[in-house]
């Protein structure tokens, strides 16, 4: 794939293209155009603007948030420009506009932006930017939509994966079995690359697997099962051994054999009747062509009285032939009970005929999960091993959008704030330096944002922090250990280092590593406690200062 | 863009390759080539397979669906051809897998798959196939994937946009704003797409404009508002009226001209003061750029106290020059009250100073917006003429999925049904035919599903329709019109024509279509009557005669 080339420090610096084609500057809003266009008639387009990139609120009811998706956002800078065609569009579509603005266009790029961040992967806290974007205001605009779309959805999906994995605890199994049921082709790539990086351990999506490095995984479904009329259809009965000392020619035999002996067990008497032979058919021929990797879905027909007895009798049949199947997979039904019942038949199979591990057999849950699902069995007791999760994780179904902003707080170098009835929604201004205060314990104590040019906080000595709006909220802070949030991306023109993309799998460690060194109050599902962030007492002063001086007086009649 | 041919009654088709690039043979489960593995091995690959894709309830607590998606699937399947570095993958990804079957891989395409489907922007039920694929079970099961990720989210959002329609009503203008909340780029991108096919006016997404010919919206944000300091910094200052006989060289005075005429209004006085000098200058230098298209976003201050007046301010002196304001948008607080004091401010401008029209000046309301905010404006009465919505129609917030499924239902002749013990999960068997039955008043009844070689039902003829699966609900009907509503869009090898894929107006059109000749109550936002859904009296018989036929007898202990 093509790359575009940037210089750095006499460097030539290749960064790909979004993993998405369709990821181009056009994929923004009209409005960024019509206001570089006004930006450009009225001269300001080169105005130098400092634009935060945040969010206000953490998704799901919780105290957390997983930041992702800068990797894409810089390689969608590293590569801007605009096509000739583009133009040719933008013309078209903007007929108003003089010549002069589209020759602009099709010379701009972002190789006189600079972009700092908190790294991918980071657990993150409202109001403190994941991104500091500086450049000329138009080219900075035009830059807010394009990362907006990167950052909410990848922050978003990363959390509720980080989620899923902290009710599901670490020894289990996590697949992402969503791309069905994702809001579109690329919602489902997007949320299988970034649930392994909130510490999933593998997708059944291929097209993610490839592109990611991502395990990917897989058996069969309810329609291979149902597909399958009798016995009769298995053709090629044979099997080697899997040392290849033995090849047995009937391996159907074989399994109905150990059915029979299923049914006989003095253990198991009465516990089910005839199971279902095209069920049967199904899993011996899958068997025949994964023995090594033999997994069943056990609930098309009824999972006590014919998947789990039909799984345990292909299952045995290659146990002779040496090979060790894999486990079961329930899609439907009530999953604490029947897990609970698969184990026991489990254990009886092993202590009936001395298979040693037989007990231990996987078992996959699959259906419709989610944190509340997997909370509700963990109270209940369940023997589940691995979770497949699709349609909850994917699409956020608990919470479907990360408010994700992108604010102006300087422009040539004059700090601007928005303001709101809301008082969540007013922007804090400056340009900002952003640090995390460790205590005595090791945990984070609090996010700090200063002036860019205040001295950083130092390990130590006392600091005060204030609420950025409210007055009474604030705390003195002798940090143990000081962490600067956001580090450069994408120095521009600047001679700033350039930080390097990490790979998926760092990203993935710095976030199971972030999360096991917070407090655990914070990450608990039912009323965590709020991290707290604040401000510098000098930038506390400046934000009211220039509040008062933007906010019109009233007139009360 | 490259496209794919099939021949077609001694025809060359050409059908374009799917819009998101990503949208490629290994967007799939891998469970789905797992399955081609063991079919393959057992010979049984080339079975002929019907599958159906439907869905088993209405999004949203609604009673109704619109169907989205299609031409993506027909654009994939026309293209489908696995490419050799992707068999590679494959092959390193199933390195159990012998190489016969990998030839096999990268010999197959969709020449010999049919689709018959629902056309595009159709209302759509419960259970009634959306599509039926038939073709060598192998092939029909790695489209699985594919085309759910494809209709599921299209489907979605296009009936959430069609909800949108309804409760804001015809005359009302929608804008679908949601690219940056959107799940991804393609997320955005399709939200585009599908709000415009259920109903909205226009997008603010650029390359979903271009992509598909949406009509584009846009003006400025609050960044652009606060990246003004005051009205020193307006260097060009000149404005041509709109017939271009005059010109203002100081447009700038003009409009401080008119904001203290307004100050000085009698009707007006004392019901703000002095209004934000930096707002007022991004008004009047967004007006100097888009004469003919001036509408301000007024509450970054204060909606009342500053944007409402300075927008009027701008407003009158661009009417001296000959040019109509667009007008205004609201993007915070109480949307009923500020629309409804605003165009008081409007109607006390245009009787004071004697502009006529000025009163209607259009209204724009944009704060997460969703049928449930609008209802409740409708309800307290609000001067709201355009409607931007963003988050909550692209996420489908208020259910971010839906639950569309791909079941086997015939191999080989064979009808196959899926069983669970949640009686709305067993699957309809049999490859069918299915009709919508209207009654005298031109509404429609209920939709039919028989199975394929039974006679098609006929207008006057009475018909017994039944319930699938609850033996008591069964009602008579006599069609005074008879709609069979699966066509044919991909014939395959078959003799069959091949329908044409409708434009996106022609869909949208269909869509608005299908819902005006809905009974009323199908479509209400609360409460809405279920549309009935039925089989045919020997379907009926059929399914439950192969349901006892599969289903293992208990044993109570």
């Amino acid at each position: 794939m093509a790359a575009a080339a940037a210089v750095e420090n006499g460097e030539c610096v290749r960064v790909p293209r979004p993993t998405n084609p369709m990821v181009t500057p056009l994929l923004t809003d009209l409005y960024q155009f019509t206001m570089a266009y006004a930006y450009w008639k009225a001269g300001k387009h080169l105005d130098r603007a400092v634009f935060d990139l945040y969010f206000r609120k953490n998704p799901f009811a919780g105290e957390f948030t997983i930041f992702g998706g800068l990797e894409e956002c810089i390689r969608f800078i590293a590569n801007f420009k605009l096509k000739e065609e583009e133009i040719n569009f933008l013309r078209a579509t903007l007929p108003a506009c003089e010549d002069g603005f589209f020759e602009y266009l099709s010379s701009i790029d972002c190789s006189d932006v600079e972009v700092y961040a908190i790294p991918e992967g980071s657990v993150v806290f409202p109001k403190v930017p994941l991104m500091i974007i500086e450049g000329p205001v138009a080219v900075v605009q035009l830059l807010e939509t394009p990362f907006l779309s990167l950052v909410n959805y990848a922050s978003l999906v990363t959390t509720n994966a980080a989620r899923h994995r902290l009710v599901a605890g670490k020894p289990k199994n996590l697949l992402e079995f969503g791309l069905r049921r994702a809001q579109g082709p690329d919602g489902g790539i997007s949320a299988s690359r970034y649930s392994y990086m909130g510490g999933f351990d593998a997708t059944s999506n291929v097209a993610a697997g490839r592109l990611f490095g991502i395990p990917i995984r897989g058996t069969h479904s309810h329609a291979f099962v149902s597909s399958f009329l009798g016995l009769d259809e298995i053709i090629d009965k044979r099997l080697s051994s899997s040392d290849g000392s033995n090849k047995c020619e009937d391996f159907v035999s074989l399994v109905q054999n150990w059915l029979m002996k299923i049914q006989d067990a003095s253990s198991l008497r009465g516990t089910f009747g005839e199971t279902n032979q095209s069920e049967l058919a199904a899993f011996t021929s899958y068997a025949l062509a994964f023995p090594n990797s033999f997994l069943a879905l056990v609930d098309t027909y009824d999972v006590t009285r014919s998947g789990v007895p039909n799984f345990c009798a292909v299952a045995l049949a290659l146990n002779d032939m040496g090979y060790k199947a894999v486990g079961i997979r329930l899609d439907s039904g009530d999953l604490a009970y029947l897990s609970i019942e698969t184990r026991k038949f489990f254990c009886t199979i092993e202590k009936e005929f001395g298979v040693v591990g037989f007990a231990r057999t996987n078992i996959t849950a699959s259906n419709d999960l989610n944190e509340e699902t997997i909370d509700a069995l963990n109270k209940q007791g369940h023997e589940v091993d691995s979770f497949g999760i699709g349609t909850y994780l994917v699409t956020c179904y608990a919470q479907a959008a990360l408010g994700c902003v992108f604010k102006l707080v300087e422009i040539n170098k004059q700090p601007r704030i928005k303001l709101s009835e809301d008082v969540t929604k007013v922007s804090i201004p400056c340009k900002k330096r952003c640090y995390r205060l460790y205590g005595k314990e090791g945990y984070p104590l609090v996010d700090i944002m200063t002036g860019e040019d205040e001295p950083s906080p130092k390990v130590g000595e006392r600091l005060l922090c204030r609420h950025p709006f409210i007055e009474s909220k604030r705390a003195h802070v002798v940090p143990q250990h000081v962490e600067e949030l956001l580090q450069c991306y994408w120095p521009g023109n600047s001679s700033k280092q350039r930080e390097e993309l990490p790979s998926i799998n760092e990203n993935r460690s710095r976030c199971m590593r972030h999360l096991d060194r917070m407090r655990p109050d914070h990450l608990r599902r039912l009323n965590p406690t709020p991290y707290k962030v604040s401000v510098s007492a000098q930038l506390y002063d400046f934000i009211h200062f220039l509040w008062l001086n933007e906010a019109p007086v009233g007139e009360l009649q």
